[in-house]
């Protein structure tokens, strides 16, 4: 007995010395994924289309899983999630990513960790394959937060990320899209009138649309076996757009925060209303502020604050505790989790 | 006596008809202004210097002044004001913005309306002569909030703002600044390398230094007549900048934000600490969610919670009862205050 008792204490101690959990924390991660909030109905979804997403995201929390259970950061975990999507044509991020007005493809990504507050982003990259990468570059390897347009890709090509020619990026459907809406009407169209009442709700109509379309933006957050929480958005942007227009994902506060005080957060949906009302640390905030559980404060700047300023989209989260919230005020979003017991859920519509 | 009250009515109906405001509410309006924070010690500072730098700020003062004391709105106030220092070369911002590792100016801007919680940004602008314009045509003229770049500029350009050669923008002094930082320490140098500590302290003994050279950004922050606040801040960016580096000044919620309900905010400082903190929206987050005083919100914000993540800067900010703060954790902070009773005061130096 003596013996056994010296061994476990021996067997604790070695693991503490390699960094490694004990087996109680090994239990306590969690990951959540998105791939986008929209007007997404199953009368418009085929079973293969369906089939298609769900399998995507079922990979994306599988190699995020594998990293956590292995006992590797919630950085790795997210990271490692979101490229999957990036690399897949289906969502609109990375390859897949949309066309702007003049048939380039702008993408915007950034990345934060809940222990030390520490933040990368980039906006405006067209060859860096995944964007996430170089978010995560900035965050370690500069004094910065965010790097824009040329300037980051240089900043990713000296710090040997994968940069790919141009059409690695095309996708036939992607620019029929933007085909399409160029043919009809542009989404851009009005930008030198007046702001107007007509020009906004034919621009939100055209938003939802294009969502549609488009199926929005990619996103991670995870807590680890250590505790530290991070948080992780990737977008290609909208299909049509002009003037350089950057939205929230690569806005830390708006599309992404993470603290290990309260939680992680990333955001899709219109991203202007998500800057105005910085969706993402307001989540945090109120958390912080009033003591109210992830879910009270998520459902609060979902379905209250952003709908009275007549904004749509959703968040994925994760608390201190692992407890995780996937809320949104669209008719869908595509979303996941994951836990330490692998029993990965996948949903597209409303429950 | 019946006809003079008749009078003293048709007079207040008139008036309301035409949006003038009540007398009583005449009395009602604050501006502040900010034109950077850092190291700035009055052993370091000529009497001429002195008396150029009070001339601007009471000079940016009194054109918002004029503008609120007759009845014109917060957001033409601040974005008067603001043009102010962006026409003088003391600031970094406009004419006198610091230069880029390549010889070259990257501007950015933002502003916000605190009726509505409408906003826009530009950030990377080069050939706009005041950015401060160019992101309230963004948030008038556009349903985005932010644009950077070349798109910024071209959407600048279609709203018919001023474009200049950016010859415009050089400035000797400015120039010599970005000599004698490329042939000593460069900020930029150890982009390649992994983040550490001393990296993180010899960056932060560079940004002190150059933070006490460039003076950094302005900002202005309004309550008008109406009760309508505003808030906008207008940058130059960091003297020898490389990688398209965006600090918080075109961030909604960092460097700038506005809500009725609670405060205006305009930040100036280290920019990457001003991101990650949120610190705009944070001081209206906590005034909203705890119901303290702006002084008190804004308070733990400089002195404790960026502190205690190495940030230096300051803030200028009103709430929407007229009271004001300029807060700052720096050795002094360029800033000044006018109210209704049209005493403007203006500061440097820790009082």
């Amino acid at each position: 007995m003596r013996k056994l008792i010296i061994f476990v204490f021996a067997l604790t101690h070695l693991s503490a010395a390699f960094g490694q959990p004990k087996n109680s924390e090994m239990k306590n991660f969690t990951l959540v994924i998105h791939g986008g909030a929209g007007t997404i109905l199953k009368k418009n979804m085929t079973d293969e289309k369906e089939a298609a997403y769900k399998e995507q995201l079922n990979k994306a929390l599988q190699t995020g899983y594998k990293i956590l259970s292995e006992g590797g950061t919630s950085t790795d975990a997210i990271e490692a999630a979101i490229m999957v999507m990036e690399d897949s044509p289906l969502f609109n991020a990375g390859k897949g990513a949309v066309f702007t007005n003049d048939g380039k493809n702008e993408m915007d990504a950034s990345i934060m960790e809940g222990k030390t507050l520490e933040a990368g982003a980039v906006a405006q990259v067209n060859t860096i394959k995944n964007p996430i990468k170089a978010a995560r570059a900035v965050m370690e390897k500069s004094q910065h937060v965010m790097m824009v347009g040329e300037g980051a890709v240089r900043f990713a090509r000296e710090n040997k990320l994968e940069i790919v020619d141009s059409s690695y990026f095309y996708d036939e459907k992607r620019w029929q899209q933007l085909e399409n809406i160029r043919g009809s009407n542009d989404v851009e169209m009005d930008h030198s009138e007046e702001r107007g009442d007509v020009n906004k709700k034919q621009f939100d109509a055209e938003f939802d649309a294009t969502v549609d379309e488009k199926f929005g933006t990619v996103g991670a957050v995870a807590i680890d076996v250590y505790g530290n929480i991070a948080a992780g958005t990737s977008t290609g942007g909208m299909t049509n757009k002009m003037y350089g227009r950057v939205g929230d994902s690569p806005i830390i506060g708006a599309g992404t925060y993470a603290n290990n005080k309260t939680c992680g957060v990333s955001c899709t949906g219109h991203g202007e209303y998500f800057i105005r009302a910085v969706v993402a640390y307001d989540i945090s905030a109120i958390m912080e502020n009033k003591g109210v559980s992830l879910e009270e404060a998520a459902n609060e700047v979902i379905h209250k604050k952003l709908v009275e300023m007549g904004g749509s989209g959703g968040i994925i989260a994760v608390d201190s505790k692992g407890n995780y919230a996937l809320i949104f005020n669209t008719e869908g979003m595509y979303r996941g989790v994951v836990k330490a017991d692998n029993k990965p859920e996948v949903y597209i519509y409303k429950n």
